[in-house]
């Protein structure tokens, strides 16, 4: 049996890190990975030691060295061909699941439809990053803007969230079009942490169990 | 009167380091510039402070940080993207005269040549990255390898030095071919340093001169 690719996906302050935490915990035990799988949690950018100084680059980068919004695609895009390559191809040919906090679908949200850039050229990177490996099944955890910023009080946690309200607006929105899209599965993520969880291992099992097996190239 | 972007190619050990200082101390003097025009010089990767940061991880990376061929290209890629936005286009704009040590040329000789990285990818990226702006003159430092090799005393100046012999001959090689199909002017590189200068100069006095005047867009 082949690995499995999961990623959740969502703006800033949706919930995704606890979301993964309790995955992280009931993955394992859930019965449906094989018993000799790993469960590789890993995230973009940054899943990889190159990638952790990209990251710090794109989110925190020192005075006067913020990039252009088409560098900053570029980052995003060697950022994630060194994952698939490092991580996310070897870890699924090892037959091991792998958890993703993020993929290509937030480079979509945030710097198509957030900063504007022509989809054809983030489509154009997409395919060269990922080589064409997609995730089996995206979570798309839906919380409206103004319930991410009431959760984080209005401080924005890097450069990207600093950029402004209008922005997020779209980045949020974006997110909507593109789980219409590609086919991702949406998990209202306002409600008790409890009941996020509870609807994620829902999909997670019905996307994600033995009957659907499908194989990765 | 616009400004001029002047390009010097070729291997590492070539001299271009040597003719870039030379040409700097020329220019300025040569009659070939507006009065008013400044003289950028700069180089690739690194013409800007995100630049920097990213030469570093591309040359000098820590352990275990080196980037796969991909996520290289890539990465030269998002440094040339930003050295045209905030470097090349402004002073193109101002009337300056630009002076860079590589530019897009060197990546389809190192990661097209060098690595074997598809053509049609280093096309693409090239093209979003230049958003179009080619040099109005690429001087190509021909020296062969071997003559390169003993100028540094065979010690790798980097990373992509130390891939090896088979591989910096095709990247020398792959300058010839980039020259033949590019429209490059060579510069034979292995004499005394004054008569390889002396050579820049009439190059640059016949490509560049007011005769010559082409206008950026």
């Amino acid at each position: 049996m082949s690995g499995r690719f999961l990623v959740l996906e969502g703006i800033d302050g949706c919930g995704k890190t606890t979301q993964i935490e309790a995955l992280r915990a009931w993955l394992p035990l859930s019965g449906l990975m094989a018993p000799d799988s790993r469960l590789v949690v890993t995230r973009e950018p940054g899943g990889t030691a190159l990638g952790q100084a990209l990251r710090a680059l794109l989110l925190h980068p020192p005075d006067g060295v913020a990039p252009g919004s088409l560098c900053e695609l570029m980052l995003y895009a060697a950022d994630r061909a060194q994952h698939v390559e490092e991580c996310l191809r070897p870890a699924l040919a090892a037959g091991d699941w792998v958890l993703s906090d993020r993929y290509s679908g937030s480079t979509a949200a945030y710097q198509g439809h957030g900063r504007g850039l022509p989809m054809a050229t983030i489509h154009q990177l997409e395919a060269m990053a990922t080589g064409g490996l997609e995730p089996d099944l995206t979570l798309w955890l839906d919380l409206p803007l103004a319930g991410s910023l009431r959760r984080r009080g209005g401080r924005p946690a890097d450069r990207i969230e600093a950029t402004g309200e209008a922005f997020l607006q779209r980045v949020s929105d974006g997110f909507a079009t593109l789980a219409a899209e590609r086919g991702w599965q949406r998990v209202a993520a306002g409600g008790p942490i409890e009941q996020v969880t509870a609807h994620c291992r829902t999909l997670i099992t019905e996307h994600l169990g033995a009957a659907d097996a499908r194989g990765h190239g």
